[in-house]
């Protein structure tokens, strides 16, 4: 019986991994990850025994970590972010289907996704409704990601975006920004943060129109406000609905008349 | 000068708080929340000054923390899952527009909101591009909440459902259920995940007719699966899109096309 733990390690930062998950990778004599993400985390967890592989190489690397657990070592597959968004959680659990592997068991523990951590550096986007759509067309067909960026226009949800570029992909973003000014004003706030909680981390403020003109790496999460995301000072806020009395004239809390 | 951190301690076990939100909470003499979420963490974070209101005194509240703050006092705000979504950051930063507060400093930590959590429990929900929609109509009119479950089902979204009941909001979520049964087949996979993290924890995976059935409470969040999530054993899992390889053919790992 061994354990494999598919865990989500956060934006970068040690400390924004969670005490579960810090306790996870401790426990496991093996680790396993795309080479980015184990080099985040080597110096924390040392004396362990890393398998690391390029992008893409997901299945392969899945299988790897299925190898040694089914040999009884417990061992981690660490994935940026959150284990089940667009992490390896759901991967592995397709294998297992495919290939039983007996005394394996799976335990995923879950991590703050960049949706949230660069949602925190650039203030409060996601307050309310939002969607969470990935511009990478690897493995999905483009017709699909065109019809959420406009499911999601048209709903009027604060859109989260993954995977925003690469250097095969340039070009993807300004689609996505035509796309949605066909349903939002060009004025719409947006926001970008890059390497949250890493080295060279950014963030910035702009407006849709902005954002079409915007270079961006694979490294970066965007935010596109919905029709009541607001620029507050430094930050980017879209209101849950509030109220807010006004305590100048001495009116009841806003919240008592919900 | 005095820091105001907005804390998002995740689900409520204190071990899948990230080690910055404990680190936060340590620091501030002054602990402001809901009661409920305050109960979560008051035996890990004894000797501090909680300031707690009931639901719906959200404001009160953040005026309680800017106060204690603006006094030179580091102060805490915490909230359940994330700090952003459907959290106190938004309003703090609304707030502080309104009323400025020269010497407090806003921190905002992000934490695992209940679309990672009960994701996790429920194994990986929310693999591939997702909406998160709230359906409480106390601050959003329900023609919008509406109108975004439709969006969402036309995208074919995963769709993770916050606040999918209340004492005053029987019958949203079998609502919600039947709209989306205009778009999606019953026989959708979806879960529910409740009181992840804490005592009485409970999940379980069941079709989108059956969930219309289903009265759930206010500490559940659910998942609806989009047209490719499947059941695998015990686990809900919406599928990334990996052409797996068929090892026992010694095929070339599936991702070497990509």
């Amino acid at each position: 019986m061994a354990d494999l733990y598919i865990v989500g390690i956060g934006p970068g930062a040690y400390k924004s991994m969670t005490m579960e998950a810090a306790d996870a990778l401790s426990k496991c004599p093996v680790i396993v990850g795309y080479t980015v993400y184990a080099d985040l985390i080597r110096e924390h967890f040392p004396d362990k025994e890393y398998i690391t592989t390029a992008m893409r190489q997901e299945e392969v690397r899945c299988r790897m970590a299925l190898d040694r657990a089914a040999e009884g070592i417990d061992t981690a597959v660490v994935c940026s972010g959150d284990s089940g968004v667009y992490g390896m959680a759901g991967l592995i659990l397709e294998l297992l289907e495919k290939e039983a592997r007996p005394g394996v068991q799976v335990k995923i523990i879950p991590g703050v996704t960049a949706a949230l951590s660069g949602g925190a550096l650039l203030g409060a986007p996601l307050t309310h409704d939002f969607a969470v759509i990935s511009l990478s067309d690897l493995l999905t067909p483009m017709d699909t990601i065109k019809k959420r960026i406009r499911a999601a226009a048209e709903g009027d949800f604060s859109i989260c975006i993954y995977n925003p570029s690469s250097r095969k992909r340039q070009g993807y973003l300004a689609m996505a920004c035509r796309i949605l000014m066909e349903y939002r004003p060009p004025e719409t706030v947006c926001g970008i943060a890059s390497r949250i909680g890493r080295e060279g981390q950014q963030m910035e403020i702009l407006t849709l129109r902005e954002l079409e003109e915007r270079s961006v790496d694979m490294f970066t999460t965007v935010f596109i406000g919905n029709s009541q995301t607001r620029r507050i000072g430094r930050y980017m806020v879209t209101p849950r609905g509030y109220q807010l009395s006004d305590p100048a004239k001495g009116e009841a809390s806003g919240e008592d008349g919900l």
